[in-house]
Parts: C-alpha cells; sequence; structure tokens
C-alpha cells in the first residue's frame, strides 16, 4: 500500500481535503498504514453525479453482462483474498477463520445474484395481451418489468467488514438489481474496505461499464453519510448497524424533498423460547449449544440471542445453572471497536444494576484487548415486562433469561416484543400446544423462526428473510440477506401499446431472455410463453 | 335510510360526539339526508383494536374461504348497486354511465383479488431444502412464504367514490393480503360509503369472519384520519387524493415510534410527447383524441393530460389549432366539490396570469354548479422549465401546451419532469430515433409508458401499474391499481427447520395449496414441486 490512500470516486482515487485517518489494529490499538484521506460532504455529490450519470447505461446491460459481472467482482476479491482476510483480521480482531469464511459467503453471495440475474425472474415480467374485440371497450396490450430504482449508498457494517460492507450484501444486490452503489465505507476497517474496492473497481473497468458504477467514500463523522443520503441523485439507503445510526439515516431520508427507502437492519434481541417439553429432554446439551451461539465471535451478531424464555421448575433450573456453569468458564474475545466495547460495558452494568436482575455468571475477561467477559443474567417475565431498560439490545455476549411460569405469561411475553430479525424456539414432544399458540404472534414479530437451533448463522439463500418488522430493520417488507434481497431496489413499470422494436427484451413478444412470465396473470414457464 | 347514520365499527354502528354532517347534492348544493355523525380522534381506537383483534384468525383463512369472501363483497356491492349508483350520482356530480362503469369496475377488482388469492402466486412460496451433508458446515431446512403486515387505513378517494373509495382498490387489495381495513370515509360521499361499508359489513358477518375486518369511521376535518395513521395498530396506509393531503399523512407515518408505509398516490401532470412524425400524419384526430382525454369527467382523473409537448412548426401549429378549436367548443361539467372547483380557478388563474404563457382557449362554464370552463394554455419549452408555478398539476380539464424546437429541447424537458403516474409519446413512422431517445428518461419518471393512446383508461389486470416515483406516489415500488397492488400489504417470513406439522400450508412438503414454488430459488409449477 502506498502512504496515503484515498476515496475511489468512479474508478479515480480522489484526495480528501477534510483531514485523514489510519486504523487502528483491533487486537492491540496500534495504528495500520496506510492514511486515507477523509472528503468533505461537499465533495460527495462528485461521486452521486457519476452514478447518476453510468445509471442508464448499466441498467441496460443484458443479463449474461450483468452477470458476468458480478462473477468478475466475486473472482476479483477472491484473487486478492489472502490480503484481504489477513487485513480484516488486524482491523476486526475476528479470527482468520470466521474471516476466511466470511469471504466465502461475500463471493458466494456475489455469484448466487450473478445466478438471480441470469434466471430472471427478478424482473417479474408480465403481459396482459390486447383484446380489442372487449366490450365495452378494447383492451390495450399492457406489460409490465422491474427497473432499477437509482444510484444506491450502501454503509459498510463493522460487525461483518466483508459480508455486509464493500461489497456485501447490500451491494452485491443492488448491483444485481442495475443500480449503481457508492459506498460509505466503514471507519473501523478502511484498509479492507480499500483492498475491497479497489477488487470491485477493476471489475468495473474490466466488464467496460462507465466507472460510475461503484464508489467509496472515506468521511470523518456522520457529515459524508448524511450527505450522501441526503444527495437528491440517490434513489435508496441499504445500511446494517445501530439503532440510532439507522433512524439517523431514515430521518435524513425522510426530510428530502423527495423521501427515499431506507433499508436499515438496526437490532435484535433474538428472543428464544424454550418450551417444557425441549429442556425436560436435554437441558445440558440445550444449555451448552445456547452458550456457544452467545459468546460465537464475542456475541458480535445481529441474530445473537440476547433474550431466552425458560420455564419455571426444575428442567428450567438445570438448563439455567448448566448455561451459567458454560458462561462462567467462556472467555472474552476482542471486540471490533473501543466504541463497541465501551457500549458493551454500559449495557451489562444495567443488567448488574436493575433491581430484580441477578446477574448469574461471568466469564474471564480475554487477555487482549477490548475483551469483556461474557455476562449471563436473570429475571422474572414480570421484571422483564416492566422494565423498559432491559428492551434494548446490549451488543456482545451478554444475555438475559427470563423465567416464565405459564403459557399464558410465555404468549404474553412474546405479544410485548418489539420487531425482531429472529425468534427461535425450543421444542420437543408434547410442546405442540404452546408452540401453535406462539406461531402466529412470532409471525407478526419477527423475519425467521428457528426451530431447535441457534440464530447465529443467516444462510445466504433464496428463502432466508433477515429482516423484520421495525426496529428490527426499518422496513420489513425486505431482507437483506438471500436472493429476495433484490427486490429492495426495484419498481415497476408498465407499457402500454408500446411497439414491440421499443420495448425491453424482457416483455418482447420473442421473450429473447427466455424469462418465466406471467400472461394475463398466469405463470409461464420460459419457452411455453405467448405461443 | 334512517336520519342518523354513524360509523360501522366492527359492525356495529357507532354514533360519534364530535357533530354531524350531511352530504351536498354535487349538482345543486342541497343537502341531502341523513345526517353522520363524526366520531373523535380518541374514539378510532376503537376501530384499531377491533382490526387487530381479528387480524390473526383473518390472516389465518385458507385462499378459499379469502376469494370466496372477496367475491361476497363484489356480490353484495353489485345487489345494492342501483341505490349506489344514484347515491353517487348524486354526491360526486359524475354522470350515471360513469358510476355504472366505475362500479363493475370495482366489483371487477374484488373478483381479480379472488382470483389472485386463489392462486396464491403473491405468497411467493420459497423452500430451500436441508443439506444435511453439506461442508464444512449442513444447511438447515429454510422455508418463506409472505404474510400480511397487519391492519390496513385506507382513505376515501373524492374522484373514484368506488373504485377508489370504501371498497375500492386499496382496500380490495389489503383484505386480499389478509389485512383487515378500517376506512376514513371521504366526507364527499358519505352516502355511497355507507351503502358500500354495508354492503362490505353483511359479506363479513355472512363469511363468519371477525367483525373488526372491516370498519368505516366518519370524522371532521384531518383529526380522525391522523389518529388512524398515527395509531399503533395501523401497519400500513392507502390513500388517493392531493399531494398535501399525501404528504401530511407521509409525516404522521413517519413520526410515529414504527415508521409504517404509506402508498399516497398523490399528484401527476401526465406528460404527453407529441413527436414530429406523429403530428405530421394526423393532427386532427390527435388533437381530437387529446381534447376528449382532457375534458373527460370534467379532468378529475389522476392521469389527466396536463402538459403536452408538441413541436414547433407548421404541423404543431395545425395540432394546436385544431385542440384549441374544440376546447372552446367544450362545455363545463359539475366538480366534484366546491374545494376542487375552487382549487381549478386557483389553478387557471395561475395560467392566465403567468408570463410568457398564452391562454389559447376557453370552453363554455356549464349551467350546472360548479361547471367551470375547460382551459387550453401554451408556452415554450424554455418559459416551462423556468417557471416554478407551471410545474404543479392543476386537478381539472386545465392542459398547458408546450411547443419545442428540437429533441434535445424535449429529451432536457422529459429530464426536468417530477415523478408521474404516465408518460405518453405520440408515435409514428420516422420517430423511432426520439422515442428510443425519450424512453430511458421515461422509464426513470413514471409508473406507465404510452404510446399512441391518452393516459385516462387505468386497465385493472396483472401488468397495470399506477404508481410512480416520488410526488407520484410516496412510494415507488408499487401499484395502487391491479394484481400487484397485492404486494404493499406484505412482508416476508421465513420458517427453519419448523416440523411439518406446525409449518403454514404454503411451505408444507405436500404442497396442499397446490401452489406454484420456488425450490432453490428454481420455479416449479404446482405438482412438479418437491418430488
Amino acid at each position: 500500500m502506498t502512504t496515503t490512500a484515498h476515496s475511489i470516486i468512479a474508478g479515480v482515487p480522489v484526495p480528501g481535503h477534510d483531514g485523514s485517518f489510519r486504523a487502528r489494529d483491533a487486537r492491540n490499538g496500534e495504528e495500520l498504514e496506510p492514511a486515507f484521506t477523509f472528503i468533505g460532504a461537499e465533495e460527495v455529490a462528485h461521486a452521486t453525479r457519476a452514478a447518476a450519470e453510468a445509471f442508464d447505461a448499466y441498467r441496460a446491460t443484458t443479463p449474461e453482462q450483468r452477470a458476468a459481472f458480478l462473477q468478475a467482482v466475486a473472482d476479483a476479491i477472491e484473487a486478492d483474498g489472502e490480503r484481504i482476510v489477513a487485513r480484516a483480521v488486524a482491523e476486526s480482531g475476528l479470527p482468520q477463520g470466521r474471516l476466511t469464511g466470511e469471504l466465502a459467503r461475500t463471493t458466494g453471495q456475489l455469484r448466487m445474484f450473478a445466478d438471480v440475474v441470469r434466471r430472471g425472474d427478478h424482473l417479474e415480467a408480465r403481459v396482459d395481451p390486447a383484446q380489442p374485440d372487449r366490450t365495452p371497450l378494447p383492451r390495450s396490450d399492457i406489460r409490465q418489468r422491474h427497473i432499477a430504482l437509482g444510484p444506491v449508498a450502501v454503509f459498510g457494517a463493522s460487525n461483518f467488514p466483508l459480508a455486509f460492507s464493500t461489497a456485501g450484501g447490500d451491494t452485491a444486490s443492488a448491483l444485481a438489481a442495475g443500480c449503481p452503489v457508492v459506498v460509505k465505507a466503514h471507519n473501523a476497517h478502511p484498509g479492507t474496505t480499500a483492498l475491497v474496492a479497489d477488487a470491485v473497481t477493476r471489475a468495473v473497468a474490466e466488464a467496460g461499464l462507465p466507472a460510475g458504477v461503484f464508489s467509496v467514500l472515506y468521511g470523518a463523522g456522520n457529515a459524508v453519510g448524511q450527505a450522501l443520503v441526503a444527495d437528491p441523485r440517490i434513489k435508496a439507503v441499504g445500511f446494517t448497524g445501530s439503532r440510532a445510526g439507522g433512524l439517523a439515516l431514515l430521518r435524513t431520508a425522510n426530510a428530502r424533498p423527495e423521501p427515499i427507502p431506507v433499508y436499515a437492519e438496526m437490532s435484535s434481541v433474538n428472543p428464544v423460547f424454550v418450551l417444557p417439553g425441549a429442556v425436560a429432554s436435554d437441558a445440558s446439551s440445550l444449555a451448552a449449544a445456547y452458550v456457544a451461539s452467545l459468546t460465537l465471535g464475542s456475541g458480535q451478531f445481529c441474530t445473537n440471542p440476547g433474550l431466552v424464555f425458560v420455564p419455571e421448575g426444575a428442567d428450567g433450573d438445570t438448563f439455567v445453572k448448566a448455561a451459567a456453569d458454560a458462561v462462567a468458564q467462556a472467555g472474552g474475545q476482542t471486540m471490533l471497536t473501543d466504541g463497541i466495547a465501551g457500549a458493551y460495558a454500559a449495557g451489562t452494568s444495567v443488567l448488574r444494576e436493575t433491581p430484580g436482575v441477578q446477574v448469574l455468571a461471568e466469564g474471564e475477561a480475554g487477555v487482549a484487548r477490548n475483551a469483556p467477559a461474557p455476562v449471563l443474567a436473570s429475571t422474572s417475565a414480570q421484571t422483564w415486562a416492566s422494565t423498559e431498560a432491559l428492551q434494548g439490545e446490549v451488543f456482545g455476549a451478554a444475555s438475559l433469561v427470563i423465567r416464565y411460569s405459564s403459557p399464558a405469561e410465555l404468549a404474553d411475553a412474546a405479544e410485548r416484543l418489539e420487531g425482531q430479525l429472529t425468534a427461535t424456539v425450543q421444542y420437543a414432544e408434547g410442546d405442540e400446544g404452546e408452540a401453535q399458540a406462539l406461531l402466529p404472534v412470532l409471525e407478526r414479530k419477527v423475519g425467521r423462526i428457528l426451530f431447535n437451533g441457534w440464530p447465529t448463522g443467516v444462510e445466504v439463500g433464496h428463502a432466508m428473510v433477515h429482516g423484520g418488522p421495525f426496529p428490527a430493520t426499518s422496513d420489513s417488507r425486505s431482507t437483506s440477506v438471500g436472493s429476495l434481497a433484490i427486490y429492495r431496489f426495484q419498481r415497476p413499470v408498465a407499457y402500454q401499446d408500446v411497439p414491440d422494436s421499443l420495448l425491453p427484451e424482457a416483455v418482447r413478444d420473442d421473450n429473447p431472455w427466455g424469462l418465466n412470465r406471467r400472461v394475463d396473470g398466469v405463470l409461464r414457464l420460459a419457452g411455453e410463453d405467448l405461443a
């Protein structure tokens, strides 16, 4: 690396004039080269203007061109994988194995979207043929396809420096939809960002696409991000991070003359409902799996199990005791940043100081920097329900066990939950009644319901929903993981009596892209189309 | 009718305590019986509570039950059709033929959604089967379906007392999605509302559904509507009306602790681009069709052509002269309300008073009440581009012709447009180049592109988009007309390793509803599913 690095706007390094900074090694706090210059808010328009200028040409690419580009991005990231992982290990403090897996997930995600683009179902092509003889009025020929929204602002996340950052799920799904992307880099991992951005930039150039398809900006504080969301050329926002951060972007987006969609994945305590039959059947394995999920990656997953409902009585006591023993033996791991470690300390203090809450176990702080001890606490369903301070997320390896006395109390607790990314049910024979009563409530509260697992693994697939009602996200109609994420960046356009030669390929008579389409509302697979 | 009528909350007439009002006959201004009592904002919660309580049972209905209910609503409206149309004629001043057609459209819309619900494609069922042997980690079984958002607030529109009101497109699509509906009645047509609400209420009761599935509220001013949108039990809003009205609801929704989607269809000038070849080929027929579309229903359609770009030169002159002659001979028709007639007067004054704008023709005011003369004005592309006062919608039969001197000036004008419901291209041989240059711009600006027609007919079908970028609507990702409208009121939920017996029918192994589903992202028609 050179000694000074810069924002990359439409393929060109652009020195900023608002100071500079260096990343810190999360493991020891030491500064890492190079210095990155900060651009000012007034320079954001360079990137958004380039993105807007690139938009029509980029969205006009064929499925094959766009898919090949997404694959080229994946290839370019993979080609520099070792360097990217090494830098991410230093900047995040996350273990190498985890980041190697995250890199594979990131490239896999890009390749999945290449498949989605080739298949073309996301275009939602529909044809309602003309009915010239209809009475009392003839019907026009009307066709519909989805098009890209426009340039998208993506905010890198601290806890997934690869899979939810520069070329992560938001970027991959926006590019797949046909939207240019302007990334606001997360300042916790500027070097990782630079390496990934370099890979994307090379792929843009090699595909012969307009350079404005991709830019990445470094900015101090929140001014650059806010300016990006406020910029009239930006048409949607992807964000993964804190509730305060997400809400600030949402406010800015709503205050624009033209409001735009904000897809902010913000916070979730991911409640787990341990049903009586499950805890009776094997309390110890259940407790071991719980603590493994809780402490994974220092608890810094969006889907960390922060709240566990356990029945009162002997079986529940066994589970809680086993979990407490496991937490007591668990060591602290380095957290991502000083700020996150500070927030964890504050959050666990609340657990310690709230009347009616007992701290059941604390592990050992790690010898490394910012590696606080995991914490397990417990309270009653009644205290939890009546204590505002216990409703929020403690980001990190802290979890609160809530003891419940009856199915009714459990159902009541579920009703009181805010929106969540996940809810998990630990279930065994005999629990059918409770599970059936819980399910409709959970459906209203969460984006993903799991049985007999733990929520920390988020599969990148076609049925995955990593979303959920507010405040888990700012827009429950979507997911930020999986192929459904592409729908966030599209909107429908209808074509009425447009001559076939002027129609977009997706809705032409001869179906040149071989799409599955709806004809008069009835799905026809490619080949059995209008013939 | 009885002498006093009330809001209907969960099937029961509930007298309001905030005064009362009577509708006026739009044709003569006379008061119509009965009086309707206004509820206060504090009474809104009765309806939303009933809706929230009905939600789980209503969304759990099978496709067949829900479809039969939607058909029963259509049947009940049809059974009382004569009375409904007669009352709507009096309250709106719209002609009987138009309202008979609108009633058929309303019931047709409900029946279309019955078909959509039976087909089940809107559930977007997806199955990613488990891969227990995958390395390095096995994959869980993950399934996804869309579920209803929750109780929806619907605001009746003045210009479509049937098709965009009590049981109009918003209500039909929300009910189809599985959402209870609370309607805020439009005070221009309370009697029409009451008759339609009565039909819906009977259908709810006869279907054995919880009464909270449908309520209708009468309220003075904006307080009841605002309270409805602010109510925490309401999860989405459908609105058709003015920009000011839509933005006020959007602000309220965004200020909630939990923001919710607002689908407001607000305003559009529906630009028409007359290309040189088209105007050369038959200027007179084109002009006749233009003026017929402009004056239809006193110009009170969301898709009224308010802005027409015409080339300079002799052919354009011929078109403009023919249009002016036709407008001069056109008579005024009764507008919906005093307020709308007042706004039309103010809007046309702007046309008269803006420097650089020439009024080309004014028709005759109608002998009836509130029947102002149609107005045709003209200006240059340059004046239009630089005059803020000419950017907004004049609701009614007023239109502005913009003369352009070159394809470049036309493209520049298109770029300057705000978001619109429609854009229309009048096109003939020789116009390919201009049309191809315009299309990508129009796609970015509008929800529906028409060739060689006029935009006032909005077909209720599967490919229709009655939507578009802000300020045409508050959410460009949707349509308020056609079967795609159901997607506004849904969100995805994933099920991970949930036992088959506890899974919703849509994603069970045996596919009991016979749905088309995606398996590992690949569409499989019902029958060739998981086998």
